[in-house]
């Protein structure tokens, strides 16, 4: 039995290593002048972000790191909806902590002038490539839901054992290399909340919106897991 | 014992995340400015449409998410021929939700003035790098037969357990880091299907090749696999 | 008991398959204008044939695909020296096959007017950085030499089962990532030797050395295992 | 029981590896011309040497292949401290000779004018992003303390076994997608000291910095695991 206080540590630090590494890598790396990572580079880092955290933390907690994920796992019959504030709140402080982490080393840069958009997500004019407000929350939505159904397959008792980390990780790899460009792709409140508290760009407007579509998904994706996969 | 209807909802969902991921991520991250994706996130998001799939769905259908797979998959006795229409169906209308979501996403971009080749496959004036009839054919016909020889090589009983989906998702990005320019790549009809129906360069004339190449293909890897591979 | 033919199959099939996808990769898609994969997506996909070739045919025949590597595995106690020559004469003539076949799909490009280098290996003027004879000779030998210390470590009885293919498949990738630039990556006799049959650069007179150096390293590589690393 | 000597092998080849995969990829192919893999291949390659050192020589030594590894696995009673000497030792004097082969070949490139930079780590006016020390220090401290949350979580007894050298080797991926271009990455004071020992940028002055790091980063993450989420 697992103590309330290792869970929550579990979570806080995989929340942190989630937007450190992936917030981290937009905001540091993706456009290195010549060499950068691009969209690509950070999509594969938010992923492995999924796929250490789920090896490292995920005995002790389950490697949630994501408030969407942790409603999508209640509907889904996995997780205990008296654990969700404990959880959720974990997830929050360490994404906080992350972007502050992440604020302290680009402001050490050489001629730095402000952090923009700091990997926020946004709609509309705070969308990287433009996209509606419509765009963007069926993109979340739709997205979020194939995560929950890709996490409930995966870790389901019929799955292949100890590959769920991989595959989660992955599939936050897929998910990004689709939608950067709609959203900044969050499918995860508290990722969306650590960078939107710095950013410069007016996130904080758009922040309800990544707390209301990832967790509409994750529980539209249960329910279509409930209804058509489960092992019931 | 699955019923058919879970086993048709795994079908109809692999094959709309197949579709969604890695005909989303040519058609809304391919060609990023500055950041994009390219062929190589766009080869990785498909392969990893396959290897989610595959753990997460696998179980519950098998994971073919192609009618190609679906056929080869009956040759090299893996799979009973009653069962074909039912994934097959289910396989082309969860490509077709996926086109259409895709096509619901993209058109709520800023200045948005249609799709284009939206992802679609063809060959002649629709290849992207001009590939002839003859070049494509050939070249989807060995890359899904080799692709069916991965997977029933991959899924023998005398396989590494637990490994066949992530060999087999990324042999879909290996053929992929090959074909884009020639094809843009099918071995896949359903992923063919949908994208047609949407795209406005002429898709549908082609897409009976894309039928054709990738069933013969899959029928030829199949023969191959039975006469010299098999464990019999 | 595999018999001859299934493991000559294997292997043919496999070197077949390590050749047209690594080498089709690099003359298909790597330039490809604005999105192409670079020598990044050819290492991976150099990487990815090995991966999927040895879930997929590693079982039958040990999946060697390489000439130096079978006869590292005969210094490394691995493999018996009475059955190279099969599988040596296999892997070549899989290349080659699969050499042909990348030419006939090439071939159908419009305005194609010849191979060029066709993804050759070669040093001095055919080395795709100017690397001479002898940084050539010492980057194939030592890289070659890791990759059989690789190889026999990671399938040693000792090993965690199962991953073998993976970290050896993920050798070679890393193997590319840091050689393409010197010698357009051998540390394969036979996937040298099919590409230079069609190359319009002179890399024939080159292809002794991608015969010298890999065996060379292969073996190196195996004496140092069987000193320092054996479990004996 | 394995010897000290099998044990000392297995760290200077795999930090060899290390940091002639690593070192060499930044070196001889980050930047080639239109093709380069940029320092997301940089990423990939120093991920995989470890997740190929892992399954190769990790049955053998453990697979630290890095002295603040080793200092850390100490503090998180993994490894008895009197064995540090041996270890440390052997780390250093792999990467030494990775940096002399890997100059070797260097050398003999068409028009060689020197090494420049050779990829060693650096602050201020040698960190690629000319970010400032305080930055620098931040950074490599907090990166090494996850990296060994990682090393120690996914080690753990009740980690998924085997899957341990997949999630380490891409968790150093993951910190270099974050940080090259903050100090172009160390985290490993051996993968540090190689190449500054060749560089004409002054790279043996910030030297000290990438000792005193990693290895009170390595500490820190090992403290917290033990208070946090150790299995005790």
């Amino acid at each position: 039995m697992m103590s309330n206080v290792k869970k929550w540590s579990a979570e806080f630090l995989g929340t942190f290593w989630l937007t450190l590494g992936g917030c981290g890598s937009a905001v540091l790396a993706a456009a290195f002048p010549g060499l950068g990572i691009g969209l690509l580079g950070v999509s594969l880092a938010f992923g492995l972000t999924v796929v250490t955290g789920a090896y490292a933390f995920g005995p002790v907690s389950g490697g949630h790191f994501n408030p969407a994920v942790s409603v999508g796992l209640v509907i889904g019959k996995r997780f205990s909806a008296s654990e969700l504030p404990g959880y959720i709140i974990s997830q929050v402080l360490g994404a906080i902590a992350a972007a502050a982490v992440l604020y302290l080393i680009v402001s050490g840069k050489a001629g730095f002038s402000g952090v923009g958009g700091f990997a926020s997500n946004g709609y509309g004019a705070n969308s990287p490539g433009g996209y509606s407000l419509l765009s963007v929350l069926v993109c979340e939505v739709v997205l979020t839901a194939v995560f929950l159904l890709v996490i409930l397959g995966a870790t389901a008792k019929r799955a292949a054992g100890g590959f769920g980390g991989l595959a989660i990780g992955l599939c936050l790899t897929l998910i990004h290399l689709v939608s950067i460009p709609v959203s900044n792709t969050s499918v995860n409140p508290a990722r969306s909340t650590g960078p939107a508290l710095f950013a410069q760009t007016g996130a904080l407007g758009d922040l309800w919106l990544f707390w209301v579509a990832p967790i509409a998904g994750a529980i539209l994706g249960a329910l279509i897991y409930n209804a058509l996969l489960s092992e019931d």
